[in-house]
């Protein structure tokens, strides 16, 4: 079989070699649990507060403030909850955007069930949610503000900063689901000033299983996995303390990377230059605005999705439609449908996520492979 | 430094040359989101699958009642919220024991700030809780009951069967933490009729950051982690798909040196016989219904465990006082001051638990090593 070109690096990515070389050797040789005092737990302590200092430095943030969790759903699901929990009784109003994240839209729903108030904002055509929206939408009543930094589906970039300035300025708790933004876009929580910001390990080539959340002092989460204390308190469980040094390692690498962010983009250009070329072709998201590695496409005539994938796929080429959680489910993208995309439209998008492992000869391939790919997906009926 | 003995195999263990042989290819070579359609998903899928039939099988369970977790808390957290959430306007009323995990205790704490009652079942001297007792705690608004198999502090084995019996006399839920004896005694589910379990990977030389949860078919939990609808909408966030294939196999592994049990046990005797010798010591828990490789004892005229931790560790052995979740807290064991010690005892604790991986000269060494070392930590002073 020939080698396989995977640019689907927004459903995950590959363990780097850095950072699976720094995991091993907390498999069998120090595997101690952080939380035991003999010389095997000490150690594993050690490495897990030089994790954190490594997370923390990458995000601007303190040490203190980072929370190790089992990936960014875990991390949306505690931000979220946390602060209903802790700012329920000032008030029961939270907004957020349409195009958010399930591990952000389902839990929100969750409240919903315990009494909450959910405002999503509509983006715009391009994807973006204006600081100026979501003022109107900000109500005396409203405890939180949740909206990630870049989408999952057409990589657009929010103002993040800009947004949160709004959500301050009435006192609401921000959180930023930073899952696709982490190790592509440079993070500084205190310049953004955010108050809570989840990343995933697997999506910057750390492993599956590891994530963080950032929890700005001293609003201290309240713990959503509750048991023997670890996380200060916040986050019970034995820490998974190979992952979250791989993940650790792999976010270090993804911020030196940022230096060689122009060649991705670069990359990602020519691949939007070239599959434009295709008649019905359109762009989605905002052009300047995205992610430096996301390229995202609908095409006219195509019944679902999945035929172009398939048809990828058999050319050995690794895509999807945007969110690795619906592949499977024939479902118009509700970030497409949000952004204004008729249904038939948002059945028929397609997703190419770069990382820096990618080379210019797998764009080469995509490109050359691509018409045919739409041609054979657009004559397949349902 | 000298060659260390580990016999915390309680607090966690390290992964074995077998399990982390599986995991190594889905860190990079296998490394796709089980969810994508395309070849590094469907591959990555297929073993999911496979891990999920394989921790089936070692628990008597039917694929479809085995969903992957991060570990023994999450399991534990998920198993009470989804009852709680699913029969809290059946009843309100919880029964649990007082020698519970925190995991479940801390987490029974949380239902009772929402309104739930919890019956916490004070065991005999020996760590049990007679069905009887349970029986006699049941009500008609008690909509779960959360025992654990075998206990993490002194080893007792619960009848879990007769107590799960009881439980459905009265229409409960019947929730087993697991987490200690998994890979360690026989569990079959049926046979037990028991509602929902838990394991955690790492407590059985599995990789930490993975765990499951049984519920038995057709009560599916409900979902405790929202998002993208993994494991069947019960449990969202992208599959650690290394560690689910590294417990899976570490789970085969363990049930495989359950047909080489009596040795571990003769060891653990070995221990038991050989550290009782030393004035002023006792065993604690039941003497016959026990774990295989644990032993646990207090210590007359110790201020504390950890003194005997430190000594242990400076003669190379790392062992511990029964929770590692709260090693360095100086804080008395609630497990065995529900079971009737004095807090003087319950705080001079000691517990060695070995694994398949302990030796016969590891043992000898530690009953040689013993006697100096509650001299040594007899004579400190706090």
């Amino acid at each position: 079989m020939p080698r396989r070109i995977y640019v689907d690096n927004s459903a995950t990515t590959p363990v780097s070699d850095g950072a699976l070389a720094a995991m091993l050797p907390f498999f069998q040789e120090h595997f101690g649990n952080p939380s035991a005092i003999y010389s095997y737990g000490l150690e594993a302590n050690k490495a897990l507060e030089e994790s954190r200092r490594a997370v923390a430095k990458a995000l601007g943030a303190l040490s203190s403030e980072i929370f190790f969790v089992s990936g960014g759903t875990e991390s949306d699901n505690w931000a979220i909850h946390s602060v209903a929990e802790r700012y329920g009784d000032k008030g029961k109003h939270v907004v957020s955007t349409a195009i958010e994240h399930k591990a952000v839209l389902n839990t929100l729903g969750k409240l919903k069930e315990r009494g909450f108030e959910v405002t999503l904002l509509p983006p715009d055509r391009d994807g973006l949610v204006s600081p100026e929206r979501l003022a109107r939408a900000l109500r005396d009543d409203t405890i939180l503000v949740s909206v990630m930094m870049a989408n999952n589906v057409v990589g657009t970039i929010m103002d993040v900063k800009a947004l949160a300035k709004e959500a301050h300025k009435r006192k609401a708790v921000f959180h930023v689901d930073a899952v696709q933004a982490a190790g592509y876009l440079p993070i500084d929580v205190r310049d953004l000033d955010v108050d809570l910001l989840s990343i995933s390990g697997h999506k910057f080539h750390g492993p599956k299983g590891a994530g963080a959340l950032f929890a700005k002092i001293p609003r201290l989460p309240t713990a959503y996995l509750t048991g023997g204390g670890q996380e200060r308190g916040g986050r019970s469980g034995t820490e998974n303390l190979p992952g979250i040094v791989g993940m650790a390692k792999a976010l270090k690498e993804a911020v030196a990377n940022l230096e060689r962010v122009e060649e991705l983009k670069s990359l990602r250009d020519r691949l939007i230059e070239g599959i434009l070329t295709i008649q019905g072709s359109f762009l989605t998201g905002d052009e300047v605005r995205r992610l430096p590695g996301l390229a995202s496409f609908v095409f006219t005539g195509l019944r679902s999705s999945v035929y172009l994938i398939n048809s990828l796929n058999e050319k050995g080429i690794c895509a999807s439609s945007g969110s690795a959680c619906s592949a499977s489910s024939q479902e118009a993208s509700h970030v497409l449908k949000s952004m204004g995309y008729t249904d038939d439209l948002a059945m028929a998008s397609l997703r190419i996520s770069l990382s820096h492992y990618n080379t210019a000869e797998e764009v080469r391939a995509i490109v050359e492979a691509m018409p045919d790919a739409v041609r054979e997906a657009r004559s397949r009926r349902l």
